[in-house]
């Protein structure tokens, strides 16, 4: 079996308006170079020449830490190659290039490059593959190197990595004397299948396979590992030991998200990538087991994911809005994962969960301007009450475990390659962009130029400029927030009831150069009501117009958001404001707001607050905290 | 000026009916037996001829620690004590001697006492006041000394305790070469008050007044602490440095509640005990603004106090239910300030919150058995959180930090010492118990003979008894919670509106023995409602009859509890079921429960869940947790 949609390379698609161009001019513009020289020191550091100053105990996280040091700049340099392949630039490919030297010039003879252990602790390789971050930063120098090289055509970093790799190939495996061991922190999983699409080398996709399969088998490689180092083993904080790692048992046996949320979604992306390359129908199913409890049971109506603490899958239905972790990293590879579902198994429940996460989850890990990033993406929030924990309610200029920042620079930069797949007889768009993409079904070349103001409007102009004509399905997402879709060709209407099937319409005919599509889809304001066993959304309503989900912020409603209260019978507007938020979409509604009852300051009494009328203003979830940090900000209104 | 009300010893009290005397009977024949067997290696650690396992780094905490060894055993003897005065027991007296000799044999040459340091660091007393805990032990050495003589007019502990007092106030002081020292927890305050008005020895009183006015002033004693001890100062985590300690700024200046719940009520309890002591005003005025400020904007509706993290107050409104820490020691010390505060301004405003907090926070914390103790009383539960934090939500045997559970038991055996004042021409009844009661008014002696049913029905009947007939006001408190209160004497109405104020119906006249009152108070279930600020309690309702806050469990009402809605116009049931929980007034409703929409297992979808009707039985906060551990419990329901 072969994988059953094949995505378009971000390379294939040009950008060139709307939402996605502008977010990608401020990631190049803004994004891009304040990360480079926030950067500066962790750069600076991977100069094995250059000595630093000495830390009383290193960590992996800091600044010259396993994760530090390589990962953080891996995802820039990645970034920086999405970037470059778009707009040449000849600056910042001498900063790649500087990089990709110093990583050279580090590696040792054998392959081996992690700069911590290089510097730090060369005679311990490979001795705590639970907590240290060996593997995971490898997995990020795989995937920078294989974009820098689709980017550039520059090989440099590419056979360094490809170096290093085989020496990891030695190193871990089943024959006598090779380690059975697998990454704490997977992320390796993934970037060995891009490797081995990248290159062909099927030994690249064998070893993923190995490090998937080998997690969570007993005995317990992480046992063996603490017991060498002489150290407890970690049984972790709550249910199976080692589930904090997806390790508490072999991946297939998993039947619900546990543990670290950002890891979880790397290693399932991978196994959905290995289960679409080997035809593996168990191990997709593992993947749709894990995914159907994430999605049915474990994610924030932002795309969000993992509460805390440790930053992991608590249990089901448990999604507290205040007191959440859902970083920004987690929406992320929760994307990674459904990208690979979608190719995997071709179903628009997948794109639905991959956009939703990147409306909302995502982009609001970054400042509009660029410049500032979240870390946690809370649902709800009181400014004071984080003066009494550790996550300020700000974006901020840096962390420091940086792994947010680069992680969305790359994301935003390659985004294109989320938006289009291609079978031997269909195109799939599953994403609304205004954007040219090449790519080849029904055995030749097909361009297809997208035009349209989503996510703010439901309308998209598609024109579908085959070579030569020929009969092939465009397959077009219909999103599973949208109820009402209509579509032309030619200005002929189509039917879509009847074609669509599994989230996308598949218009079948044959297409020639000059055919047009418009399609529409409705997109009213939504109520959003949660599963009845989320304790914390119960009797409270979200907002949300298409993909978007609508959040109160107290620069426009004022403190006390909770007082506030939406009659389910609202009317509720929706407004497009050129001049707030780089141009937004507002909602707005009549409401209730409590107040208290008279002089008395009572804080408890046998009489409910007196209700006054109010009107709410809703801003898109990712644009808040723009105008004001530190304020109050609410997605789940009361509703009565 | 003297302090306007005089306390009834509990002493002169004697519970011999109704519901206290039910607590009281398991607090001394299971709580304080299995609480002396569970504290049996502190009491041997008391022992300073006794080896101890060597430990790596005793902490005050530990086992040896400066709070364990002491302060806990001497709430236990103080607890004892208040038994042993009503109930003669011999081997609880034995059990109680032999404590008191290995303190008499452990005391220093120079009086000093504190078992932690002379066992493990002499050279180092008094040298963290800020985090070790030598004054707050001394001053519950203090108060079991006083209790026990009292109890039993052995003079032994007292004799110890205040030759250790007196090395205290040889050490602390004003004059050259003393210490400007004073508790980083503070206790020893109001003990001091304690012992003063047992000896009537001035300079305890003023040592008292010493700790309370050096107290945040500048230069920070802890600064310099810290500096001698070549650490770095503790800055806290809010707030400005040393708020957790309230000690950020000097006592009077202090405007909100700040920093550490039980050490802030102990604090204001030995204020409010000085200020009464010696008239003044400006201190006085100082409790109150705390108060204020504590009971209009940080007080939990069961009475307790404190929030994560560091077991401190928060901000302004901020209540969370099922995130709170809300110690059991706080709801006690809470008691203490309110008791203190209530005899200093004869409002009862004071003895509501004092008999909220007894009949809620403070009996949650003990099983209904007597043998399991809380120490954190959280409003709302879903037991899988739990797995994810630190504290278990289940009553346990015992604690690390085990203040609790004796503090508990000290309280439960002196509560009638919390019932009745007197001032020269009026006798007081603050709580409703079925009691007899010596005290004097008017200049001779008075006999009350209570008897209710109280907290589960609003009638008391009262029998004067003055040795002569004599004309004095009987005060009886009209609680906050009443809106309709009805009285006779000898039969005949009294209108009560005419003679209430500030909380006490005062019928003044000229008592003779035989006269018999009848007072009955309406107890409907009343819907209670917090400030619309209490973010996490608007649209919801709590349920409370007469003193008693209700809940709902898991065990009555199956999960989800925040599915279910009580409608405003639901009628509320009241029954007394002899055979639940020991004897519990019930309340029951037909509510509205959301169910889940069809067969969809959807997260989130633009349909609102399905409602469908239920029925819900709640049962008392205090009682909860008694028939199962480890379920839902909620005790804010939404309403609607």
């Amino acid at each position: 079996m072969t994988i059953s949609l094949t995505p378009v390379p971000w390379t294939d698609v040009d950008i060139h308006g709307g939402f996605w161009k502008q977010r990608q001019d401020v990631n190049r513009q803004v994004t891009l170079p304040v990360q480079h020289e926030r950067s500066r020191s962790r750069i600076e550091a991977l100069n094995l020449k250059r000595k630093l100053r000495p830390k009383k105990n290193p960590h992996p996280f800091d600044e010259g830490g396993a994760d530090g040091y390589d990962s953080d700049v891996a995802k820039w340099v990645e970034a920086a190659a999405y970037s470059l392949a778009g707009h040449p630039d000849r600056a910042l490919a001498r900063k790649v290039d500087r990089i990709v030297d110093l990583w050279a010039e580090a590696q040792a003879q054998d392959g081996y490059l992690n700069n911590y252990y290089l510097r730090r602790d060369p005679g311990r390789r490979w001795t705590d593959l639970q907590r240290q971050h060996e593997l995971y930063c490898a997995g990020h120098l795989i995937e920078a190197a294989v974009a820098y090289h689709q980017a550039t055509g520059k090989r440099k970093l590419l056979d360094v990595v490809c170096g290093y790799v085989d020496h990891i190939n030695d190193v871990f495996g089943p024959r006598p004397g090779q380690l059975r061991g697998y990454p704490g922190h997977p992320e390796i999983e993934l970037a060995l299948v891009k490797l081995y699409r990248h290159t062909g080398r099927p030994e690249y996709l064998k070893l993923s396979g190995f490090f998937i399969d080998k997690r969570g088998t007993k005995p317990h490689y992480f046992d063996r590992e603490s017991k060498a180092l002489g150290e407890a083993p970690d049984r972790g904080i709550a249910g199976e030991p080692y589930s904090q790692y997806q390790a508490h048992r072999p991946v297939r046996e998993q039947t619900t998200a546990d543990g670290h949320a950002v890891q979880l979604g790397y290693l399932f992306a991978g196994m959905a990538d290995v289960a679409g390359e080997t035809g593996d129908t168990e191990l997709l199913k593992a993947c749709k087991r894990i995914w159907k409890n994430i999605i049915e049971r474990r994610m924030y109506i932002t795309g969000g994911v993992g509460g805390r603490p440790m930053e992991r899958f608590t249990f089901d239905y448990d999604l507290p809005n205040e007191s959440a972790y859902v970083e920004t990293c987690a929406a992320i590879a929760l994307v990674f994962f459904a990208h690979r579902m979608l190719q995997a198994d071709g179903d628009g429940q997948y794109a639905d969960v991959m956009e939703r996460a990147l409306y909302n989850g995502v982009l609001s890990g970054v400042s509009l301007a660029g410049d500032q990033f979240f870390y946690a993406n809370y649902l709800a929030l009181c400014p004071e009450y984080y003066l009494f924990h550790h996550t300020r309610p700000r974006r901020r200029d840096w962390f420091h475990c940086a792994c947010c920042p680069s992680n969305l620079a790359r994301l935003i930069a390659s985004i294109g390659g989320y938006a289009f797949s291609s079978s031997p007889r269909a195109a799939f768009v599953h994403l609304y962009l205004t954007a040219s993409v090449e790519l080849e079904v029904a055995g030749q070349a097909l361009r297809l130029n997208l035009t349209t103001d989503y996510p703010w409007k439901g309308k998209v102009n598609i024109e579908v400029e085959p070579q030569r004509p020929a009969r092939f399905a465009l397959a077009l997402r219909i999103p599973g927030w949208c109820e009402r879709a209509a579509a032309t060709v030619n200005g002929k209407p189509v039917a879509l009831a009847g074609i669509t099937r599994k989230g996308y319409a598949r218009i079948v005919r044959r297409w020639a150069p000059g055919d047009r599509i418009e399609l529409n889809m409705a997109m009213p304001v939504e109520r959003m009501y949660a599963h009845p066993s989320v304790r914390n959304d119960t009797g409270r309503v979200a907002l949300q117009r298409g993909p978007i989900v609508y959040c109160l912020e107290e620069v426009d409603n004022g403190a006390d958001l909770n007082a506030i209260a939406l009659p389910r019978t609202a009317r509720l507007t929706a407004r497009f404001q050129d001049d707030l938020l780089g141009g937004v979409t507002v909602v707005s509604a009549r409401a209730r707001r409590l107040r208290k009852r008279g002089r008395t300051d009572a804080l408890y009494q046998n009489r409910p607050p007196v209700i006054g009328p109010t009107s709410i203003r809703a801003v898109p979830y990712y644009a808040w905290a723009n105008r004001k940090q530190e304020q109050e900000m609410l997605v789940w209104l009361r509703e009565g």
